[in-house]
């Protein structure tokens, strides 16, 4: 049976006809209204008419970055949008006519990967999304790990440095900054500074008017700069030591890196495992997790939020529309 | 259906019939020949004999220190007895004639609480095992998280200082050495050797002839002692630093702390709350969990070990045997 | 018999004839075309013939910063210029037939020290040239010490600190980041960012756009403003600390301080010595060696490549021309 | 021509008659009297009387512990025996009539491996004897390197961590602090108050009262286990780390590895170059230098003793005895 994916982000809401085997039928993106909660509402109620037109759809699934509670109902906090406390399930619900579901856009994509990507063939994956911050996912014994209040998976505010560097969680040293592609910013504004391997990224960062992007980053990274990976293996270090904490947590058989930054592959990935390798509890009497880079990067929001609406809707026998 | 429970300790091994309600039938205890795994076996099995004669049984479940492989099968390593990746499952169930299954001793006393003990009504529980190390128990959405490899719930090996105190995992900086009943032991010979609110602790460890143990620390803290309270103080505050890590992970709706520490109740879960309060991500977004004392405490292993085996035999419809 | 000394740095080229006993004939001074290596074959080639002019010389010494291999033939790596793996020294033979060596810049500085210069008496001596980065120079038993892949002395990379701040060079912690010129900018700014003492530096500053330079320091440095030397002793008493350890090591009878800050003179010195007793190995059973400013300040390199390269013809017996 | 080597220990004196192709002919060994300086020169002189009876000697070696100065003349300390500032070559010299040089023992080990061991085929080598200690010796363009004060080479006082654990040396943080045997044993004994993997060492301490030995450790080494090989991998992080500072400075082609703890090669050298990779400044732009482990562990003293004292004579042109 087909369902919707719907993904919210802070600048584009993205929408798909996803079937049931994962393969996206027809999709859409429209601008975010992001300070216009019933504006939301309406955009997504459209996209989602338009995709379902002449097909039998079960249910939709929205994705949005923030705190959504345990009934996948209403989203306490999303950073990025104008939304608190917002009963978005129930009125998405009532304006469309069908089973709807909410879960955090990490959620959905380490979800779709598990259910159509790297993870297929895992029972237990944790997954990270190494974007602007540090969004995760667990699935374990094949089941999402949702928590008793919603928010399991927050693996960015996992504290990796007591009183570390000030997360915008409100909290301090949070891996989010010390592993995400903001961090990683800092970190290659930190390696201009220092001269030598730096000295092109301070010499770029100097000619864009003093400073450095994401993409002028992304760049340098492909290029091979010595300055810019160094930074990015400075992130990989870091974060090879919060999974070497997750694994006596949650002893995943594979940790999935999504997000921009995972474009960098090995360049990100070796780092992580030598850092892993190093901290890891009780190595020698542990087997050795596989550590990849996500497969559908674009898509995972839709189709694991289209995936989990589908999972809830036959979970409690809603009826098809259509 | 009654099961057997067995728990092996470093000095003693504790056997129980229990029921399918988890009530305590009958049940025995006899030292543990720590160096032969051999009469490990032969004693478990007189054991379960001597237990189960005249009652029909299911079948017998395990729970002992260590690493135990995803197929609750083989004892990867075991602190303090001589098992070396050793099948004790399949020695046993070859003895005995019933199916037999092995579960990490903390796993086993954090089941026991979910079921039967004060986290019954409970679906999202994560519980600590404050013994001389931390043991760790993870349930989600009502089951057990036994991970990839079979090693989830190893709580007392989340990291919570960089390069901090060297583990007995192999790792550096572990809960376990700031949170144990050894970590309480090494804070409270800190505070003796600070004299003033110390003063008592180091006299009667003098008297004692220069070693503090565990029963005069629990004097202590029995009477008062503000030395000893402001060891457990400490102690309460990194345990309450660890939770809020674990929120952000597993985000339970309950914290139980079980194990010989835990008996001094609010006096630990006092700073616990206010440390987990104090470093919480999100929080004022975040409903805040239970924070409690576990219930079943001596016999918390022998229940949790009697009904993981029996849900295991049942899944897989073994025969009951007598 | 005459040499041609070359100093090429990141904004010119510096050349001059230099006599046998260490004195300067003729020297001319061009912009670097630091894009273009063949370009700057070109300019070095005409320099060379045209201060070579109705003189006999025996050989081209070029010093410039980066990474030079053992055999004094290629440029690993320079910092400020697009060298990678440059043959320079076969290039620049080839145009000029004549014997070409290639030194390290700080090396041949602190040749130059240690022939001519303040060092000229002794026979164990380590310089420190503190300029943008800091550079080094090692002379032990009367001999420049290379190292088996021609790149000792790089003293700017001794670490100071562990998981110190990022140096250019890709470690952390390199005692270039507490004791260089760029160091003692950032100090500078921070105590303008504290107030008190670094009110006037604040000041300035402010005038100045937000951005403290070199020479605003150099002229606060003069003027005796608290700030700047409070930045300066930091600078110094870091500088000490890694001479104690360099002493461990090297135990050289002098210390010299060379580049664009050793003109502070004994407002660096004082405090390099202070922290220099502070941290010594076995003080009290260890002669103090003497700590002094370099003489030949603008011309060190050109005069140190020149001997070099000399040297290096004489002793393969090569050919003079002209 | 034939050369005495003696080595001074703080238990015994080991005297060898070694040819020049580092052959041990003869050889003897005495009780130390440690507090007693001319019982010293009387034992070492009728040791010499023997092992070159009927034998054409050109001189005597001596290698004892201690700072010696640069005309190898006079010991201003030594840490094991009761010498200040002992005028040790001359006494020795008066009473045999023979040219006699004192190395310090860690220079002439070091020597030995160049000239005859492991190091044989390298110019620039740097060796750390990792003994109670932390000896060193720098071999440079085939020369040991003596310092301007004959103090050069005191790796061992190398600081690693500013404001670290005091060293006997009295300045703090020295490598020797983390880097020797006797840091080993506290390593040791660190991992077996941590439990777990150091169970096995706690319960080896606590049956021989409270005390960790050197050869206990040995034993727990080559059984493999595990807190053993865990302090020993800390070790090895910590001589890493100290041997990327000395790339730096030094840049030998090869880092030789002897004294004691030596004798557990790979286990040793593997975390070594992990954190010399992992913290050399500039690497990928340095070749990569051979760790190895010494091969003269017990004679290299005597040899190296005696090598260094027949090259001083022949450069003195010394008259051959007998």
């Amino acid at each position: 049976m087909h369902a919707i994916g719907i993904d919210i982000g802070g600048t584009k809401i993205a929408g798909a006809l996803v079937a049931d085997d994962g393969t996206i039928l027809a999709e859409e993106r429209r601008p975010t209204p992001a300070t216009d909660p019933s504006a939301i509402v309406e955009i997504v109620a459209s996209m989602v008419e338009r995709l379902s037109e002449g097909h039998t759809v079960i249910a939709t699934g929205v994705a949005a970055a923030g705190f959504i509670d345990a009934a996948q109902s209403t989203v306490y906090y999303a950073p990025n949008i104008s939304w608190r406390n917002e009963p978005f399930r129930d009125r998405l619900r009532a304006r469309l006519g069908m089973d709807v579901t909410i879960d955090n856009d990490a959620n959905a994509a380490g979800w779709a990967e598990f259910r159509y990507g790297v993870a297929r063939d895992a029972h237990d994956m944790t997954m990270l999304t190494i974007g602007t911050g540090v969004g995760g996912a667990i699935v374990t014994g094949d089941r999402l790990l949702r928590g008793g209040f919603g928010t399991a998976g927050e693996l960015g505010h996992l504290r990796i440095v007591p009183d570390g560097l000030p997360c915008g969680c409100g909290a301090r040293g949070c891996i989010e900054q010390y592993g995400s592609g903001r961090a990683l910013l800092r970190m290659a504004n930190e390696i201009a500074d220092a001269g030598g391997i730096g000295h092109a990224l301070a010499v770029a960062r100097e000619e864009a008017g003093g400073t450095l992007t994401g993409g002028m980053l992304a760049g340098f990274l492909e290029d091979g700069d010595p300055g810019a990976h160094h930074a990015l293996r400075q992130l990989g270090l870091w974060l090879g030591q919060a999974c070497a904490s997750l694994s006596a947590v949650l002893d995943p058989e594979m940790f999935v890196f999504g997000g921009g930054v995972s474009v960098a592959g090995d360049a990100l990935l070796d780092p992580v495992r030598e850092a892993y390798l190093a901290h890891l509890p009780a190595r020698g009497y542990h087997p050795e997790p596989e550590f990849v880079v996500a497969e559908l990067v674009n898509d995972a929001g839709v189709v694991g939020a289209a995936d989990l609406a589908r999972i809830h809707a036959e979970s409690i026998g809603a009826a098809p529309r259509g």
